[in-house]
């Protein structure tokens, strides 16, 4: 008889982590207990979600021990420090940060794609990069059906991916330039409003951000694709919270727009938004707070022999973070690969 | 002896031709007369720019007899039936629209790549494409170091390529949404407003739109290589007036960065900018109202053998509109390719 799990959020106080409290409850995850942690910072602090309160403990070692599932929404320095204490007590964690996401050890999982690599997990699952996740919603069904060689992808990324703070930096300064007031710039190093940026994450030496190396290298471990190749060209929008991906895609074998049709509206998690007859095709403000990822504009590739060209909406927040974790939990119930402590 | 130049703007009342007028005068066009005409309903409007007023003239087949020089920026159809009746008359047009464009006897012209080509013209020359114009600027100069063979864009469009009724659109539903008022829509069939769509100009049966097929028809036509290959996604972001395109390229002979960006500095009317240390590279509210398109997020492509990944920024209604029709117009002066009437 299941009680229901001793959950923890770290993290709770960020733009994923009400996302992630707000969907424990709606989708009726088997919570026994509930407990909400963050940085010192934060402690002692009150969060309500409709008539639960919960007062934010500060997130520790021993915070762990009596969870069962701890759902990480923290900095990468926090989160190498905490997940390991965290699995070594028992606890599953699932990560959302990238601290974990290409150690060999750690499964890193799209529920709808690659399942059964969660059941090798040590204690630690990593959440994928919410533009990869969005991307692959789309390719996946896709690859399935024609088999995935290379793609090429430039990202229209929301500020709800940098977390709280950016959203509100957003709102700031498009009242401020409304009104005639000079704008303030504190989360990114330019203005967002009215202005796009070339640049996500941090840029390395070969002139790629990390969040471009993520499609890469992320694409790859969870399709199990070792030799896919692709370029990635990421940029923040001034859209408050869905992702969207411009994709060319190229593939093994012949491809028809009909079967790829097919194979999106078949696949769990995605769904076809692509009449253009009807001026229907996937745009951030109808993806904001929907489960599923949007797939349109699905046209035969006008430079490539067996391509593919395409364009998906998702919630960043949502299937790009909160919700795919949360789904992680779900599948690892399900399949019995978390268990609940004496 | 010149005494400049008859020059008539027609569509002047709309976000071209107002660029047309200030710019005519910006850049001392030897003008002997300057005409603004435009549709029977703006017939009568007084236009000012600084200490010049005009009266706006109905555009006839007649109102060409006493020019040397048509800048049209107006619809297809009424470019359809005024252009060749101003030709006719022995003024020379230089068409904003794409009612020509693709016309075997009417040059395409950028006068930094193809100026030779405009030598030919039997009246007519046609100004390409915004985003095209945009992505060639980076291009070109990278084809001349290595040969182009390939290339696939995803670009990032300003409200301004639609109209001046567009930027007011924007500009409204941003302002309705900060007061909590609901959005009206009449320009574009959604809201543009922290949405982007992926849509521009009108769909064509294959699934591709109008202006995805200008950067692949005009892009070889503008650049002489007829097997060019060109796959493009437009899509239309809430920026006010420069537009960003997202480009993976392929070239016929092996690429280096700094080769390429020597090139990119060394071609007038493109500016480097890619510095990611501290973290430059062009954006759109760095390049409205600059002359020069920005080159940055030069990298080799991770996905191509002889590939580079880049991102351009440029003024729409500059470089994408009026600035290159009059530096067409400053072509066939400084060529002797026009001439005054008697």
């Amino acid at each position: 008889m299941n009680d229901g799990y001793s959950v923890g959020i770290v993290g709770a106080t960020g733009a994923v982590g009400k996302e992630l409290i707000r969907l424990l409850y709606e989708r009726n995850f088997p919570i026994g207990n509930l407990r909400l942690l963050a940085s010192a910072r934060s402690k002692g602090k009150t969060i309500t979600y409709e008539d639960h309160s919960f007062d934010v403990e500060e997130a520790t070692p021993e915070s762990f021990d009596d969870l069962d599932i701890a759902l990480l929404s923290a900095g990468s320095g926090i989160t190498k420090a905490l997940a390991p204490e965290a699995a070594r007590r028992g606890c599953v964690v699932v990560d959302n940060s990238s601290a974990f996401r290409m150690d060999e050890e750690v499964p890193l999982i799209i529920p709808e794609i690659n399942p059964e690599a969660a059941k090798a997990h040590k204690g630690i699952i990593a959440n994928p990069n919410c533009s990869t996740i969005v991307a692959l919603m789309a390719l996946y069904p896709m690859h399935k059906a024609f088999g995935l060689k290379r793609f090429f992808a430039s990202t229209y990324q929301a500020v709800s991916g940098t977390g709280a703070d950016a959203i509100v930096e957003l709102d700031n300064q498009v009242k401020a330039l409304v009104n005639d007031q000079p704008v303030e710039k504190e989360v990114y190093p330019h203005q967002i409003a009215f202005n796009v940026l070339p640049h996500v994450d941090v840029f390395l030496e070969d002139g790629y951000t990390k969040e471009e190396m993520k499609m890469l290298n992320e694409g790859r471990k969870i399709m199990g694709l070792p030799d896919l190749k692709v370029s990635c060209t990421c940029v923040r929008v001034p859209v408050y919270r869905a992702h969207c991906v411009s994709i060319q895609a190229e593939f093994e074998q012949p491809v028809e727009v009909a079967a790829a049709r097919d194979a999106v509206s078949n696949f769990p998690g995605s769904e076809l938004c692509d009449d253009v007859d009807n001026l229907q095709y996937p745009m951030p403000i109808d993806y904001s707070e929907k489960v599923n990822c949007g797939v349109g504009r699905i046209r035969k590739d006008s430079a490539l022999e067996n391509g593919l060209s395409l364009w998906v909406s998702g919630d960043q927040l949502w299937k790009g973070a909160a919700l795919n974790a949360i789904q992680i939990a779900e599948l690892l119930h399900e399949r019995g690969w978390v268990s609940i402590k004496a």
